[in-house]
């Protein structure tokens, strides 16, 4: 079984939230799974000295333009940029963490729920609350998942996990690692799916 | 006939010269010319408050190794990373547009010849000789090439091209404008072919 694709991601993520509806179908037409990697933007731009897309003049017009068209070429109808956008997901990214830990599949789904919560249904998803809700909303432990968010350990694994993607080179949402391959953006899905179907080029 | 496609470029820039090697055929494909438009990125990243691609932490690394796969990804064989990157572009900006106003295949053929002394023969086209020596080979006069660069007519006119530019919306290379519509990057030719074929999305 080959390794499965490194799926790096921020929940505040537009490109994040799209790629999140097309990368498993992508994976499994090459026999792959996904692994679902959560992790905080910010601390990144920090790193790289970039900023949100949204905060830039003129960039920030285009990516708002962008996104919207971008879900429409994809045929993802169910998309709209949030009421408060972009926020921090410490909260989302803690309970995914944790649940992957136990169950990697419901973790996977939760994830989906968190991300449609957001932007799809407009649900301010920073709120440790709102997060569990969605989480919840696919079968997620709602009490086990509220603990988590403050749990000292799991603080330091998604601490951990952001210390990670930047030592392996990720700075942005969402971000592809193929077998150490990286791809950043979901306008690179064309040659990630050619890097799966050829082994590489 | 319908309006030509915006190209708009900067020599300097690794995705510009892939997509100057694509615009024609895109466009002609759905009987459309180009207009080709070199302007300075420099100025643009000034007044959005980004920096050049390479400049960035890891994002620098990244961009330095996706322009390469980009290129081969593209079939574009002829591509490597200039010996001093990124240059100055004004002499070859201009050179380019003064010929343009007499003459704007030529000017395109110019253009070409320019990006391939940069990006295939490594020649630094920020020397106002050099930018002259690709031009002529173009086709291009020599000696009123030369005297294009200094003409303060031509250097008032890319001045202006380059406020036309951020007026409208342009923050990067390349962006194309397809009947007003921005799209940035050569990674969205693939919803340009999409606009041009279906007349919008």
């Amino acid at each position: 079984m080959p390794a499965p694709i490194e799926f790096w991601f921020d929940f505040s993520s537009p490109y994040g939230y799209l790629a999140s509806r097309r990368v498993e179908a992508l994976a499994a037409k090459h026999g792959r799974g996904v692994d679902w990697r959560p992790m905080l933007l910010g601390v990144l731009f920090q790193r790289v000295g970039t900023a949100p897309l949204v905060d830039y003049p003129l960039k920030g017009d285009y990516s708002r333009h962008d996104m919207l068209r971008s879900a429409r070429f994809h045929g993802i109808g169910e998309f709209r940029v949030p009421s408060r956008f972009p926020i921090p997901t410490q909260a989302a990214a803690r309970i995914v963490l944790w649940q992957k830990a136990t169950d990697p599949a419901l973790a996977a789904r939760a994830a989906h729920a968190i991300f449609r919560a957001y932007w799809v249904d407009d649900i301010d998803i920073s709120s440790p609350e709102a997060a569990v809700a969605a989480a919840a909303s696919a079968g997620v432990d709602a009490g086990a998942a509220r603990a988590s968010i403050d749990d000292p350990a799991i603080k330091a694994a998604l601490k951990s996990e952001v210390e990670q993607a930047m030592a392996r080179g990720v700075f942005g949402s969402p971000f592809l690692l193929v077998d150490g391959e990286p791809f950043w953006g979901l306008d690179r899905f064309d040659q990630v799916e050619r890097w799966l179907a050829t082994g590489g080029f």
